[in-house]
């Protein structure tokens, strides 16, 4: 087992830290074992009042009441409801979220309406080169239907790519294999600059720091919620149109449930006004009011998205210190930018074998995961993830690495 | 209380109907109480497998295995694997079914896949006009975005419709609203005479009655899972692409997950091959688990579709007698055809204050539902209905009925 380089007692650190820790408590509101648990940038953990409500869904609302549930149980409105419970997590005043569908078909309903507000004379996307993939295959999607171009651009390059002809701009908030956080407010204010619109993808930001939709002015924006807000599996995304823009919503998936009467069952269509024109077909009712138990987890106390924010930078701070006591030098490479205005909340390392080490890591009882072809990817949701959690890992990663060689 | 209008014995009759039903005992797989419901075209009851199964997806498959279960618990592939279940239920050989998403999304992507299929020189698509408007709405989208014309037609005019600039044909195989039996061979032939593709909406169709896909040639087809299949409110819909044309089918969604390569996250696009090619994102695993328990229901002595259709026309029959013995001449009309060969899984009546009816029948014990202006709605699941709560059925809305004047 690799002994620590220096004489720090981190052990003993990450017990003050949890002893401080004034989210500590929020812990309780999850079901955990003793596994470290550092995928919850991939997956959230059970929030333990899901099960129950679950339960009640399915067998009270569907078994007993069947149909009238649509009314009585708040079916009808849970994707606009859902979206008021995540818009303070991201930034934004009521009525401008609403849930439903996967991440990808939002995707492509915001950056092809982007482009329709653009108007004529701009055929031209951009999109984050460095993006998760799924984006810019939806994006070139779009573009191939809406008659653009699509142009792949770093998000540093963005502000010079801008030009006359972009219509739209699709970035990710925090990158998804690096965990880099771009500059959301400055890359915002340039392609406004230019005339375009930004469609924000924030899956591995919303739940782990703040956003601040409304304030940035932020044009579109969707987002997953089974990572840092902790829907389940394959829980329904969300999309974001800000309020003043919402009348140009033009969606290229005008399902019955966006219709300004949708039991008029009328021939023509005729867009609801606010954020129910993003909505498509039937919601999902199971998957999204578990995930409506899931957010009641920020509800009490008022969880605030600032000390979340506040731990996130403590624990990605304290996991690369201990990552540099107990690791021996050049076996792994920090990807994750140092500064923390450009972190997430997650870190990865770059590491020759890490397929394997991931493996050894998983059956030594710490979770994160791996991306090809050599990067460990560890998430830390601030709502349950410890000190100690930390320090284990890394500690854990230590032995793993050693005992390669 | 109104009185048969003759000597027959309709409850006496119901009771020998119910004991000669060689499907009645799957009424116990389902989760009922004393309401007569007919409300399954539109909301499915409950399987009782059902809530023992989600109970597990959340706390074992979620809640303990966490990421595991992507692979562990067959989460990824539940798509594919769900949508081979239903297959059979469709007349489709496995490998060609795909679930996920809403029905309006999956028309989405069929109409505009259809349209590429057909190529340059065609481009009209035609749509049933009498269908459920979401259909209308999407397929108005499809074709604005890949620069055709829309045009709606009854279904008995597609075959007089149809012409070299057809590309794709989009047709409900059941009326959502008379009940209406489309002859899905004799239009799926005319389609292709014509040269073009057709997508058949099997939303009021599949798991009431014989839909035979690969029989008939179909090219591709859609359908809801909440219905006649019970997966549960929104539950996800599935998409069917004919095996010959799944290397053409060029979806305008095209999704990570329906990548050749999912995790190799590759910036550029290459489509799986096989049905997988029509998933887009993330599936949402808990309702998807839960539609994979409700489809047991068929697994289990092996229910036969020609049973269940069997079943199905002797109840809408029986229904359509106790209606015309029990209710007052002209109280009501039938807008659901008299022939066998042009009925779906459901009776719906034309009645003037048919809203008020409706809320005064549900008082009363007999759930069906109202669609404006003046449809009174019963939708017949041969698998938890029975002939005794047919008669109950007409008799309650006889006494409704009298009740007003």
């Amino acid at each position: 087992m690799s002994e620590p380089k220096s004489a720090a007692d981190l052990p003993g650190e990450a017990e003050k830290l949890d002893a401080a820790d004034e989210l500590a408590a929020l812990r309780e509101r999850f079901v955990l074992d003793d596994v470290v648990y550092l995928d919850g940038n991939s997956l959230g953990a059970l929030p333990a009042g899901v099960p129950a409500r679950v339960e009640d869904v399915v067998r009270r609302q569907w078994g007993e009441l069947r149909i009238r549930s649509w009314e009585e149980s708040g079916w009808w409105t849970a994707p606009e409801r859902i979206g008021d419970r995540i818009a303070p997590l991201v930034g934004a005043a009521p009525g401008q979220v609403v849930v439903g569908d996967s991440t990808s078909v939002n995707v492509f309903k915001a950056v092809v309406a982007a482009v329709r507000m653009a108007g004529q004379g701009r055929d031209e996307i951009l999109v984050d080169a460095t993006t998760f993939p799924t984006d810019g295959y939806i994006a070139e999607s779009a573009a191939r239907m809406t008659g653009c171009a699509l142009r792949p651009v770093a998000p540093d390059e963005v502000p010079t790519a801008l030009g006359e002809r972009t219509a739209a701009v699709l970035l990710n908030h925090v990158d998804y294999r690096t965990g880099r956080l771009h500059d959301l407010p400055a890359l915002t204010a340039a392609v406004h600059a230019a005339g375009a619109y930004v469609v924000w993808d924030l899956c591995h930001s919303a739940g782990a720091l703040p956003v601040g939709l409304d304030e940035h002015g932020v044009d579109l924006a969707v987002g997953c919620t089974y990572k840092y807000l902790n829907g389940g599996p394959g829980s329904p995304a969300y999309l974001y149109v800000r309020r003043d823009l919402q009348g140009r919503f033009d969606s290229p998936l005008p399902g019955w449930n966006s219709h300004a009467e949708p039991f008029g069952m009328r021939p023509g269509y005729a867009p609801a006004p606010g954020a129910v024109r993003g909505r498509v077909g039937t919601p999902d009712i199971l998957s999204m009011l578990a995930l409506e138990a899931a957010l009641e987890v920020w509800d009490e106390d008022a969880v605030s998205v600032a000390a979340v924010r506040a731990k996130s930078l403590a624990l990605t701070d304290f996991f690369l210190r201990c990552v540099g006591e107990y690791v021996p030098d050049g076996r792994v490479e920090s990807m994750t930018p140092a500064a923390h205005a450009e972190r997430g909340s997650q870190v990865a390392l770059r590491c020759d074998d890490a397929g394997d080490v991931m493996k050894r890591l998983i059956e030594g009882g710490v979770v994160g995961d791996f991306r090809a072809p050599d990067v460990l990817r560890f998430g830390f949701t601030p709502l349950y993830v410890g000190f100690a959690d930390v320090e284990r890992a890394a500690r854990t990663l230590a032995r793993t690495l050693g005992r390669r060689g």
